[in-house]
């Protein structure tokens, strides 16, 4: 292989911006002991800067790393952080200028906020699926002005990811033309405190501010084409559903699918069993062994027992099966904290070490 | 009103097969103080034969009425009953045999079991859906060579009651072409013990055995048409996908309907709003003020805080929106041991009560 | 009876402050159709006022009541309320001044705050235990030179509650030496959004800020003797441990209890069972059947099963049995939204009316 | 060390016996890539025996060991058993028999039913806390008849586990007097199915059937002396509470004791931060790095959060502080399948390796 991968050498040390809520305590844990990159630097804002990160944090799953327990906590702001590679955790409410002035700064951004999702010179990111469309950096920066090294790359919503990889061996197998998508997904989904037990308890809720639109788009873009110069939407049309059960972890997604080219079961099952998605992603330290298990038991993926499998990274599929109205029916479920957040932005970062453009 | 109406009249003795399951046990509850209908014997296994009914049940919610619980539990065999209204709660691996007795013995049994939904002569019905269906007694008895006042009249599948209760509006009105509907279903809906918690507990299961082709059919004969001798069943077509969710009591589903007839989204609003049934079902005692309650709060309806909409027997209807790919979604709630089994056959035997089929 | 008791009259009309929080949403549930008083006020914070309660509230649980959706959010000042009946639901942060104000301007405050539970001067009340202790309201009035009319009443800790009324009758045959409580408590307790999902699903928090020296304390002042002009604390000691369980409603107590006096089990089992507390809380419109009722299934009172007894207002105990420790353990459970809080509350304000103290 | 351990060799073919309940399933779970131990048997019932593993079992947890799932299932008898070491996952229903036809055939038999627990001559041993009671071994063997080699060995109920080594250490330093004990017990503890969802949502169950007596006599035989012949139970007397609460695994006790020897907090703190447990027990595979964790955070060991703690063998204490009754108060936490079922007879297992009395 031609790509640079670290090699003996030291870890390339990156800041988690957001570092107290949900989605930093899941970097800063997936990032414990990570072979190539070490966390130097936590932001978050102004009411945690200063303090130790183990003051400002009310963590909330396992053992807080040592090392970052240690750490004092920075403000967000470029020139408080010296790390070249960032991860965004930040709420949507002030990501946009923040991310921006990183990326203007020369830093490397991997971000989970939606603000730049959608932008139509910003890579929106599962890199088994879509990782042509990391090429878009360049792009980017041409556009925006920005110094070599900055950059912002995103990855999409939980729930959207969990159905893009579902979604992803069929589309390149046969093309999708439409898709129905219901979703049930885990309370850690929106962050922490997150959902009131007294709405979660014994209850559904089949709502969840700004999600329907999120999947209706960004899964278009993820499966878009990428021509060198900018990404062709791809031209499905979905329709979503989503509801919050009381779950801890795990985005869990009905989806009913009508292919562009019509195909037999056996050829539908094969697409999805043998999929290992663009080799670029394959054997990173946070690649899982496959990127989608298939799933013969009749009641399997189960929420609980399933949302763990490839610690977090893989998406589980199954009961799949004609569908009366479409082509094909199945179900399919994901980490949404770990794959559908701040995994996949490592994943993301990972590839871009492979590729270069991060440097140690 | 020309029917005939139990006035100061005492109650009619009904029996309840069944009797110490969960779905017997809502049967008893929501017998107790009816004021048409009194319980005046209990049928179980031969293993509660001869026990108290408070010696053979594990009573599951609420206080055992003490008139039930006085009363000795007998075998289901038409000879040791005397009622000629019967509810069944039997498990369908008995059902058949049993029901088939009882009508042969010339009682009217209402069954909540799946053995005779399908035959094309006995009515599947929500009164307020299709009680016109219910006429298909006179074809049934004739066929079957049954006595006068001989007879099963079934109710559907607690899902498949839920949302034929939220499609009837639509069907009525525009016509339906295809559903999809996705299931979100309490633990309730599998009985006692039911659902290990292991299996419910921050969890999702997305199979329930033998329930999507319920659903997928139960539909069609709701919503058909009874011609005098025969029922239609209404042709389009329905995909299921069912979810077991860690609920206490109440079905919720998510559906997404194409009309034959497209129609803008406020008279569809307007159709579900101002539909109340047929009149046959109103003003019963079991009739709640309305059959379907619509929601405009956003995220709405929830499963525990509706279930009990109308003592449970309100569907409650929410999130009504335009459907990217079919006409309209939206989410209905139902309470499925209440509308959609005992409580559902209670309603059924009112309106025979008050059609006269069922005399004192 | 010569208490004067409002008959044929009108209703007296009563504000709730803290209305838009969850224990003042029950107020307004209870308060619906109750027979003595009318909802004429709402008040809450500075935010919500000037607003319709309807567009100022979260409703949590079942329909909110169309008279008081109407009315229009008032602040917590005496100036801008009417009624001479005030029930707080005031937050323990403002609740102290707010309450003084009120009851300097001469309205009598039902409250649920803790500020005032443990003031010499001020009635800790749960009726059937200690409706006596009511009388000091003559002894606060003088204390504080507030008018005619003027007072507070408070009511316990939720936990508390329970665990008052299941020693109680014990306490009153025997006298109660030493005491063990350990509790698993509700949700809903904490209000909302309260307790996040993230913190109470699949788990246990064997804490609650604050809530051991309450139940430590305030049975102690319960279960005291009134001479007419100061209460003097029931002199036995009280170890608790509270624990948060995924419950919605429902605070279960685990009592081991040394008695000052032995007893056999049976005449232990007796004084329970007889127990039905100070006649002046019998017969009341929030008055249970029983306050207290004792099952002899061996595995109840459970949460979610029994919580409603007496809609609410009657703590089902069981499972007792000798201790090896101490002379007798059981358990107790009660509704803390309910009977713990805006139920108890009202309650004391009936037989406020009952006395005379409280007039149309 | 003088201990002899292996070293280099191949490792020890062991059975499961019950090997497809709950319990049996723990049992091989831990026992995959164990690096002393090979599972290569497994037995259960006489309708699963003749099919492989994989068919037989309904697994419940992550993925199943391959090479466990092609073994085919025996019956549970010592003639179709190579194995010299036998895990029991046995029901108590049959335990009673088999185990001992095992140790009279000359197999190590580490059981988890409570048959033989209570028996004068049969070790019920946590290693940290009693692995002297080990010797045990040879009286049994003399008193029974059975070969060199055979033997039962028994581990306590999964609560009473948990209890005693939280208690241990105070016991080792102060003495034990008398203990409170409440728990509050995962739904994990009674296997699968086990309790009914139904059951468990929303809900706390006081009851747990024979559960109580088992922590009040188990206690004092783990902690009790052995003198070389026999074990001297501890004097002390226990009063136990259970409950069973909506947490899938982990056992949380709420303790409060009085002491032989009164100490001050600092001293009593110490006590359980210093303990170790018996050196015989530390450094094995099993064995965690501290067989107890002290936290200071107030609202810690919570059940789902720290369960984990040591891969499921290190006890949790928290909450420590004074006992306004006793002398001190403070909760404990344990897996319940693993610390308290079978992790816990595989560590004692290699407690006998490294004494000789299993060798390869």
């Amino acid at each position: 292989m031609t790509l640079s991968e670290p090699n003996g050498m030291s870890r390339i040390p990156v800041a988690v911006l957001g570092a107290t809520g949900a989605v930093g305590q899941t970097f800063i844990r997936l990032l414990a002991d990570h072979p190539w990159f070490t966390v130097a630097e936590v932001a978050a804002s102004e009411r945690s800067a200063g303090k130790t990160y183990r003051d400002a944090v009310q963590w909330l799953e396992g053992d807080l790393p040592a090392d970052v327990a240690r750490l004092t906590v920075r403000v967000c702001d470029p020139g408080e952080i010296q790390a070249r590679v960032v991860f965004s955790a930040l709420d949507s409410s002030v990501a946009g200028d923040i991310e921006a002035a990183f990326a203007q700064s020369g830093a490397m951004v991997l971000s989970n906020a939606k603000n730049f999702r959608m932008a139509a010179d910003v890579p929106l990111v599962i890199p088994e699926v879509n990782a042509a469309h990391l090429a878009l950096l360049s792009v980017q920066r041409a556009a925006r002005g920005w110094p070599t090294g900055g950059g912002i790359v995103t990855n999409a919503n939980c729930a959207a990811t969990v159905a893009a990889m579902a979604l992803a061996p069929l589309h390149e197998a046969f093309g999708v033309r439409r898709v129905f998508v219901v979703t049930l997904q885990a309370v850690s989904g929106a962050g922490y405190p997150g959902v009131p037990s007294l709405d979660a308890l014994g209850n559904v809720i089949p709502y969840i501010a700004d999600e329907e639109p999120k999947l209706e788009r960004e899964l278009n873009k993820m499966l878009g084409r990428f021509d060198g110069r900018a990404i062709t939407p791809a031209p499905f049309a979905v329709s979503a559903q989503v509801n919050r059960v009381a779950v801890e972890h795990g985005h869990l997604t009905c989806l009913a699918v009508e292919l562009t080219q019509a195909a037999p079961m056996d050829e539908i099952a094969g697409a999805l069993q043998s999929w290992s998605g663009d080799p670029v992603a394959c054997g990173l330290p946070s690649s899982p062994a496959r990127p989608l298990a298939v799933t013969t038991q009749p009641d399997r993926p189960q929420s609980r027992r399933d949302v763990g499998a490839g610690r977090g990274m893989t998406v589980t599929v199954g009961r799949l099966r004609p569908d009366p109205l479409f082509h094909v029916k199945y179900v399919a479920l994901g980490h949404n904290t770990i794959r559908g957040a701040a995994g996949g932005s490592i994943l993301n970062a990972e590839v871009l070490v492979r590729q270069g453009v991060i440097r140690a």
